[in-house]
Order: structure tokens, then C-alpha cells, then sequence
């Protein structure tokens, strides 16, 4: 089965060598772009009048393995409330005594809604467990229903239990039962939960059973979590909301993307992240919506960009690149985030004639059409 | 014909003295609003499944009498470059070019997007003729496709034009002209606009035709507007992003609504306003779109309830309560923006079981069915 998309107003490739105003999907694959009137035959072609067309959002940071309700708690917070026995401890409860039913359900829902809104490629993280059961069950449950799937056993510290305790049971018996599952691990290097040394303990165990790394860092203040992510060489440390100019520096010389989430930060009243500095250095900066129920229920990659150039003072190109490619570098994939041939065919068509309406439009939604993986799915 | 809606799971009113989790319509009214076992025998009856219900949302502030396109100033303002001959000149230029059919079509389109997304009650204003023949037009078109119409001749002077001599065009024929067609007045009050006296003189003229006042003021600065606005009794003062504290208290000492506009305030990278200050002091505060093709080209009222929420400091409830009642008290109605017998019959269904979530899901589609003047729309 072959697909001509053609008409294209505004083409985004992310590959400076790719353009052209038509392209065909056969299979999972993009296999040409190019002008319409040079298109190989095809069985059935899509005329998007003249519609702007991108690669699907990468969303390189989500954690859609949980159960319950935060919504209170959100609420007391905007209202300035006081809103005891909140956090992520109430998640790890209801997501322990979920069946795997309900959490597989809770996946899928968020990610049927992220394609919709024209996400097509997702990570998500366990870390709502914290036991090895319930952190395996995670784990499989991420892979089967995500695109990539990362073990956070390393999210916090389970009430009750000693600290340094808690890391030799992440990087031994934890790690043992996840590692063949799940691509990735990943530790929050933050006050409150895991510190330098913990959070490096954790990520070289990780290495030596061949899983690629990312960090939480830098959320809270200017933590040690980007330069632990740069020393690992960690494929991505996400939040980045305080960073140092040394900081910067080290990220920008590195292969550690720096992961934005905005909407994370927006929803928690903390300060932006200070993308134009990053970028200005050169590091490569990714989007992400870090869609969880406590610090950032959203699946919009939409509203990340938006925020990105609008308050961020990143460009439509950029934030758009970080949406994409900057998040598929996040995950160390070539072949999404762009649109040529050999590329996954994951293809955004906007109800607009050009990405600069995603933040000149804010809020509207823009969605026309999407195909993930060759198969229309909006 | 009547529709019960039934099985709300959360029901705004917007009067304290009315409550339930169900409500019926009939014909264009809200007639009856309960507990559902109590409801009087209908037609037809909607399950919304205990998702959240609220009025629609009144955006008392939009600019839809346009043509032409201005996507690459946009772009460019976002890029940080140069862009020339951009701004409402060129608007301006775009819809007197225009066809009657192809304004017409421009206004439909938007008030379409915007009820799409949950807006049940739009006004609309001129402001991009400034002839008296484009401004009579204009305001026929917005009389004719939007719930309300206000005349915005004094928006900008033309160019080659004498500023008083404009100003005495505006207060004169055009006045004599536009007034049959419209509800309000309205003028840009700012610096590289129409000063105190030049806005005072087209006010009274207006006020003196027996429309109702409404002013765009403190956008760029600490300007006159929230004085002249509170000095004439207007319904409104629109922007209101920069205030003393004198504006403040002339504000909460006044009927006259402080409507915030921060998906304009966003856009043009200006900060956001003092919401929390207003409320505090007990000044009536509306949120409303701005949607214009220059510094606020967006329908999503949700858009602004989410930026108010997360940035603004306003509650959930001060933020939707500013996007209904508020958009209505804007427009000195008491039939929108409320939900209770007599109402019009403008109902928006969430596809969540909260209003929170509108804060809590930034970008997420969330309206799941409308109800404009007793049809469903969506
Ligand atoms: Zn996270
Ligand atoms: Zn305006």
C-alpha cells in the first residue's frame, strides 16, 4: 500500500538535503519527496490543500504508567491552597493497587489522545512502582504500549525505606527484572530524591547492562543533574529549568540533548527554562510535554511549542526542530522526527498553511491529519 | 422541542442560587436546572456521562472584519527580525480590497473555530475601514454574523490623514452613519493612537447616539484609558496591562469591566496583567480573545482560561467565572454567560469530569459539545 500526499503548502523535512511539495508512504516508510509531478505511482493520493505538513511530535519524556486522580490537588495549588498528602506518593498508590488492565488502559488512552493532537512517537517512563514487581509490570506495560520505554525506578523514595537502601535495590534486583524490557533508565537527580553520587551509582549500573541513560535535572535549582548527565554522556537530561553558564557550556559541547518541558514548568508557576541560551551555545534542545498527573497533565506538544515561542523566544523553526528531531536526538533515533525516504512515515498535517499559525494560532487546534507508522490514524 | 442534558458531572452556574446536575433547555432558553430525577418530561435527553458543564464562553473582545494575511510579521516578530510595512496599515489596505462576500466569510469562518472550541457569544468590532463607506460596511458584517457589534473607527488615523480632522470624521458622518448598525462605541486610547481628548470627543459623540462605551486602553503603558473609561461610565476597558494602583481602585469603585486579553499580551511578548491586584481590590475582571491578525490571532478562549490560571495567579473558578459572566458583565448581559431559566441557551460539554482541567490539560481539546442559543452546534 502506497500513499501520495501532495499539495503541500509548507514542507518541513528537518533535513536541510529533502524538499519538495509531495511525498509517498509505503508500508511504515517515507520512501520520496519530491514535486508532484515527479511521483512514482502510487495506490491512493491525498490532496492536503495546501496545508502545511511536518513530521509527527516525538515526545521524548511522558510518565503514562500511573493510576488515579490529582486533579484536587491541582486545583488547591492554582488556588494557592494548602493541599495536604498530595504528590507522587498518591500516585504510586493507586498505581500499586491498579491491575494491569486499568494501567494499560490509562497508556493507551493518553497516547490515542497524544496521536490525535499528532504525536506519533512516545517515550514513557516507569516510576510510579518503586517495588521490583510493580516496576516490572511497568516496564512491560511501557514497552508494549509506547514506542520507548525507560525504567525510573530512581523517581523517589518509597516512604519508609532507607535511601541508600533504595539505590542498591534500583541498581540490583530492580534493574535485573527490568533491563530486558525497556530501552533506557533514567534518575531524578534532585533534592529530595536522589543525590549526585545515588543518582551515578544508579546510571552506571544501568550502563553496564547496556541501557542507554537520561537524568531529571536541574528542575528544582542548579543541581548537579546536567553534569552528571554530560559525564554519563546520557543521551538527554529533561527540565533544565535552572541551569549555571558552566551549564550550558558542558551541554552545548556534549551529545546530551537538553529536554525542555514547559508546560511542566508553567503548571508548577516555576520559571521558564532558558532555551535561547542553550541554543545560542549550541546544544541541542528538545521539547517535550513530561505528560504526568502531578507536575504537567498534558499531552499537547502543541501547547510546548507555543509556550516555547512565545515565551521562550525560540523561533517557530527551532521549536518546531525541538518538537521533532530535537526529540528524536533525545532518543538517539535517526529515523523519526524527519521526513525523507527511509524515515518512519510519521506525517503532521495542520489545519494551517504553515507551522508559524502553531504559535500565531495559540490554542486553536490545528490538527488536520496524522499518520503514524504508514497507517492514517486522524 | 426541549433537551434534558443529564448526568453533568460537575454543573457551573454562575449563580449561586441555582444548582443541579441536570438542566433542560426549550427553544433558545435554559428553562429548568435540577436534580435530573426532578426534571420536567422532554423531547430529547443527552447523557453527557459526568463530564463538566458550563455556559459557553463570551469573548467580548474580537476583531473579525478583516482580510488579508499577516502570518510573516508574525513569524518575523517571533524570529526577532526586521520586518517592515507590517501592522494594522496593512490590514487596513487588505479589507477595503475586499469583497462584502469575502469579509462576510472571514467573520463566519472564525465565529465557526470559536464556537468549535466552546464560545456561544461573540462581539466583534470595525476598525480596519476607516472610511465611512468600509466602516459602514464593516459594521453591517459585524452586525450581522456576531451576537454583538461595535463601531472601532477611532482604532488607528489613517495615514495622510490629519489626526483631529480624523477625529472629527469619526464623531461626525461616520458616527451618523455606523450608529443605526451597532450596539458600542469603542476607542484606541495609547500613544500613536488617540490621545485622552481625542477618545473623549469620539466617546461623547457615541455616548450622545445612544451607544454604549467601550475603550481599549493601558495596552503599551500607564496611559489615560482606565480613567477616561471609569469617567464615561464604559462598559469596558480592554487590555489593562499596564495599571497604577489609582486604575485599580477607579477599576473596583466602578461598573466598568477590566477585560484582559493575555493571549494578546502573549503575543506581542508584552507581560501579563495584574489580575490578582484587580480581583483583590474587587474590580469585575473579563478574559476575552482579542482575536485579531496582528497581535492576537487566536479564537481559544480556552487558551486565555489556561494562561490566567497557570500565569496569572486567578483560581479556576475567578478564571471561567471572567470567561463567562464576566465576558457578559463586559457587555452589561445577564442572560449569557449564567446558566439558569430564563438564560440563553449556550451550553458547553467538556470531555472532562472539571472545569480544573481546563488548567490542568494546557492545549488539550477539551470541549466535547455545544449548545448555542439552544442548537447544538457541535
Ligand atoms: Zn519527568
Ligand atoms: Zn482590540
Amino acid at each position: 500500500m502506497s500513499t501520495l500526499i501532495t499539495n503541500i503548502g509548507e514542507l518541513t523535512t528537518n533535513d536541510p538535503e529533502v524538499s519538495g511539495t509531495a511525498l509517498v508512504l509505503e508500508g511504515d516508510r517515507v520512501v520520496w519527496v519530491g514535486s508532484a509531478k515527479e511521483a512514482p505511482p502510487v495506490d491512493e493520493s491525498v490532496d492536503v490543500e495546501g496545508r502545511a505538513v511536518l513530521p509527527g511530535w516525538v515526545d521524548s519524556h511522558t510518565h503514562l504508567v500511573f493510576a488515579g486522580d490529582r486533579t484536587a490537588e491541582f486545583g488547591a495549588r492554582m488556588a494557592g491552597k494548602p493541599y495536604t498528602a498530595g504528590g507522587i506518593a498518591v500516585t504510586v498508590g493507586a498505581t500499586r493497587a491498579a491491575s494491569d488492565a486499568e494501567l494499560a488502559a490509562v497508556i493507551k488512552r493518553h497516547v490515542a489522545e497524544a496521536v490525535s493532537q499528532g504525536t506519533t512517537y512516545v517515550e514513557t517512563k516507569t516510576g510510579y512502582g518503586l517495588s521490583v514487581a510493580d516496576e516490572l509490570r511497568s516496564a512491560k506495560l511501557a514497552a508494549e504500549h509506547a514506542d520507548e520505554a525507560t525504567f525510573l525506578g530512581a523517581h523517589l523514595v518509597p516512604a519508609g525505606t532507607n535511601a541508600d537502601d533504595y539505590v542498591d535495590l534500583v541498581r540490583g534486583e530492580m534493574l535485573d527484572a527490568v533491563a530486558p524490557h525497556v530501552r533506557w533508565a533514567d534518575v531524578f537527580c534532585e533534592t529530595g530524591a536522589f543525590d549526585e553520587d545515588q543518582s551515578r551509582a544508579v546510571l552506571t549500573a544501568a550502563a553496564a547492562k547496556g541501557l542507554g541513560l537520561r537524568v531529571h535535572g536541574n528542575q528544582l535549582g542548579e543541581g548537579p543533574g546536567v553534569r552528571l548527565a554530560v559525564e554519563v554522556d546520557a543521551a538527554s537530561v529533561d527540565h533544565c529549568t535552572y541551569l549555571s553558564a558552566k551549564d550550558i557550556d558542558l551541554l552545548a559541547s556534549s551529545d546530551t540533548v537538553a529536554t525542555l518541558l514547559p508546560a511542566c514548568d508553567l503548571s508548577t508557576r516555576q520559571p521558564l527554562p532558558d532555551a535561547r541560551g542553550l541554543l545560542d551555545a549550541g546544544a541541542t534542545v528538545a521539547l517535550a510535554s513530561n505528560c504526568n498527573p502531578g507536575s504537567s497533565y498534558t499531552s499537547s506538544m502543541a501547547f510546548c511549542v507555543t509556550t516555547a515561542v512565545l515565551q521562550m523566544r525560540m523561533s517557530v523553526e527551532e521549536a518546531v526542530r525541538a518538537a521533532t528531531v530535537g526529540g528524536a536526538r533525545a532518543l538517539r533515533r535517526d529515523d523519526v522526527g524527519v521526513l525523507r525516504p527511509g524515515a518512519r512515515a510519521d506525517v503532521h498535517v495542520l489545519d494551517a498553511p504553515s507551522t508559524t499559525h502553531l504559535a500565531y494560532r495559540p490554542g486553536v487546534p490545528l490538527t488536520h491529519a496524522v499518520w503514524r507508522a504508514g497507517t492514517r490514524v486522524r
